[in-house]
């Protein structure tokens, strides 16, 4: 069976990977039978066979793959005559234009309004490292990281009106039905409701109504683990 | 033959549209015959059967059609044995993603550093008009708006980003091969070089490079116009 090395929180039903997400969501997409695997920071023994430091990172058989936009083409390309993640190979290239602008502006903009809370709910031998990494990676604590959040907060809605402008055409990013460019951008929103109360989006929001959608999907996968938000 | 009423300048061959750009590369892509019709902004009366006040406006034969993505998928459909603009239905809905990031961020960012400059080629009979619409819509100066630029434009290169990680990985992008998504964001990127002298990017940046590429596409189609800066 596949294995998904799935990053947990304290709890090991807290599961608030961004990348990892996409992945979840993906394989569930594919219809394919997987196991996921709880991990912290701090357990890079557990995954040093793949070469990497952080998730996710997949088995299938012989085969191991990491990073989340590599484990999507692996996925397309291994089980074609599965639903695809892409609509075809057309839709390959700017899905990944979509995986970049995920990870540079949503991701982006969502770390700057939850980095502290994340720190809450992490495993209690990640405290000190996820500490020391992140104040290091911004030039700041993380409470100062995410002080202002109520009022930087309308920048990041801003920074999501391609969306917005996408979801005023069809219910999702990807058309009619959801596909990898929905999974890859509901990953930093499935971040933030699994580590923090704040809210990132206003409920007259069409992204907020996408965000639901997105919940709702594979018998609301994304509700079977420790969410804040709800 | 397919007529595009294209904007123009003061020069017959000044065409500077951001949004009319993508619809000729489009045309030449799906290589149909059209002509280009010289259009200026206070001319409604020229264009005011298609019910609009603004190009592009595309006439097929009894079809009118407006709005750069409208036009798109026009033409995808009207055209279906032509070589495809979105590689396939699949590639369609993140296309669309693809032009409304354009439409937020790269032409938003574009017309922050250039607005000014714009007034210089335009066309006399234009002027008022376009000083007056312009300075209503950003609430000061043509003057003002572009003012401090060369801060700025570093902000406008890190909203490239995700273009940049897309261009890393294949030299289009829409992939091997140019496709809708290529024309869209080129469209504020000939903007700007048939209106202004001002460097948007630094020769050592991907985009710098896919610009290039995009240049040279057609024969060169997008230097048989006037532009400023090459």
């Amino acid at each position: 069976m596949i294995r998904l090395y799935d990053l947990a929180g304290a709890r090991d039903d807290c599961r608030f990977s961004p990348n990892c997400w996409p992945v979840r969501m993906a394989l569930l997409h594919k219809g394919l039978q997987f196991e996921t695997v709880p991990w912290r920071f701090t357990e890079k023994d557990a995954i040093a066979f793949s070469g990497q430091g952080s998730v996710p990172v997949l088995v299938d058989g012989e085969h191991t793959v990491f990073e989340k936009w590599a484990i999507a083409e692996y996925l397309e390309d291994a089980y074609p005559h599965k639903p695809s993640l892409f609509g075809g190979p057309g839709g390959r290239a700017p899905a990944y234009f979509v995986t970049n602008w995920t990870v540079s502006v949503v991701s982006a903009g969502v770390i700057r309004l939850i980095l502290s809370d994340i720190f809450n709910v992490i495993h209690g031998k990640d405290k000190e490292y996820f500490r020391k990494t992140r104040e290091q990676r911004f030039g700041m604590t993380l409470e100062a990281v995410t002080d202002g959040r109520d009022k930087r907060v309308e920048e990041f809605r801003n920074s999501l009106q391609p969306l917005r402008a996408s979801l005023a055409r069809s219910p999702h990013l990807s058309g009619e039905a959801p596909a990898w460019t929905d999974y890859v951008v509901f990953g930093p929103f499935q971040w933030a409701r699994s580590v923090s109360h704040f809210p990132l989006l206003t409920p007259d929001d069409p992204v907020f109504a996408w965000r639901e959608r997105m919940i709702q999907l594979f018998n609301r996968e994304a509700d079977k683990v420790h969410v804040l938000e709800k």
